[in-house]
């Protein structure tokens, strides 16, 4: 199954499109538990409420050769039925991106990644040529700084929009997604004009301060579904005690009925 | 010592330009000799040649753990007194991108590393706080679709001069340098213009058909430093035989002089 449907799957069958961004952090996590514990008992709390997992690369870089025995562990343990997002934002030219994409897609086995489009089209082709994989491509970032970049104007179209057209242009497999930032809900629903039918990945709810509304209303697409709403610390970090887990559940459902009743129209 | 002048100490006593980049390919490797033997042998036959080396993390990274290994123990096997540029092109946001900084910096022990400027500046900050490390932000890159949002025109003026421009604005530390691409001369030459004190990393050269001659011309400031000119296969894979370290000193020596000759205007 390609990753565009294994994802509608799981979003439909858990009626969900929160997606948990297992990010480890030492200084947030509890205590005397190790990143794989913890994701597990994350995992083994929230399978059924996800759509999927977005593991962020840098925090298992972070710690070193264990840090990444840690994160293929993890994806080693999340059900088959929910897919697994890398977060890397790759990008290189060529032979490299070539590696890169073997290192993410055959290495860790990531239903899907995150790369970065300022290499250009040729330098995403060898992720695009997994064409069972999902590929989303940066567009509009959730960071303030994202502006200095990505708002510049050519012809009067802002760089991201104009990224997100050349998506539309590269999609030839259909494996294409776009990453735009909670932090930018009116930028979001523009960009869900111009790409009717992309997956779209909503990170900056939460610590960031998107607002959930907005990206959840902006970002789905006319089935009301196609968006992925992402949430890392606000779930995997309700609290530090030895409950959680437990809390992590209860965050969860949390947010999946919020992002359910905006979707209802509530 | 900080990274600029770790480089140019090592660059005017070799009296070399060229940086080795240090990217193994099993295909292309010698058949029973494994990646740490493959680098100790080049960097043993190749340390008082060159300015730097510049292993690309891609290639360790789609060898799994194992790679990973062999890329820090690589970097271990390094001299002191020659820097280590590496070849990353991350980016990413907040505190995510302060975990790429630390893995990086502390973990691998990189004395710089390569960036990618599309989330803007805030996303370099956590990069550019270690003062004593070099930032080489991706500006033009090698490959032919670089075109297609690099040149994009803002004003009359291309995206990758404005972010040169910005490159110039963040560089409070002094330790910010700029990718530019052997195959693009020209831009090599009016990006020197703009940022006349920077160190610009050259990739490009060799396979990749960049002009030698130009880039080492147009590259350098003016007092005929400042410029890294990067190849990797043309002298790691000078030789797929048992002779292959001797072979890449033999390649090294030939492309040093050559840059060296350019210099002196012959």
């Amino acid at each position: 199954m390609n990753f565009n449907d294994k994802l509608l799957k799981a979003a439909r069958s858990n009626e969900s499109l929160l997606c948990v961004g297992l990010d480890p952090d030492p200084e947030l996590m509890p205590p005397g538990v190790s990143v794989l514990e913890f994701n597990q008992a994350i995992i083994e709390a929230t399978y059924d409420l996800v759509c999927a997992y977005k593991p962020n690369l840098a925090f298992y870089e972070a710690m070193g050769v264990e840090g990444l025995r840690a994160l293929a562990a993890t994806v080693g343990c999340i059900p088959d039925t929910v897919p697994v997002i890398g977060d890397a934002k790759r990008g290189d030219i060529g032979n490299t991106v070539k590696a890169y994409a073997r290192a993410l897609f055959e290495g860790y086995g990531f239903d899907a990644v995150t790369v970065n489009p300022y290499l250009g089209g040729d330098s995403l082709e060898p992720f695009l040529e997994y064409e069972d994989k999902g590929i989303f491509v940066l567009c509009r970032t959730s960071n303030p700084g994202s502006a200095d970049f990505q708002d510049l104007k050519i012809d009067k179209q802002p760089l991201y929009e104009v990224v997100a057209r050349k998506a539309l242009e590269w999609n030839k497999y259909g494996n294409i997604g776009l990453v735009v930032g909670a932090t930018y809900p009116e930028d979001i629903r523009r960009l869900r004009r111009i790409c009717p039918d992309m997956l779209i990945l909503i990170p900056g709810i939460g610590k960031q301060g998107g607002d959930l509304s907005a990206a959840v209303r902006n970002g789905v697409d006319s089935d009301k579904e196609k968006a992925i709403i992402n949430s890392s610390r606000g779930i995997i970090y309700a609290s530090k005690g030895k409950n959680f887990a437990e809390a992590a559940r209860k965050a969860a459902i949390k947010m999946r009925d919020e992002i359910n009743s905006y979707l209802k129209g509530d």
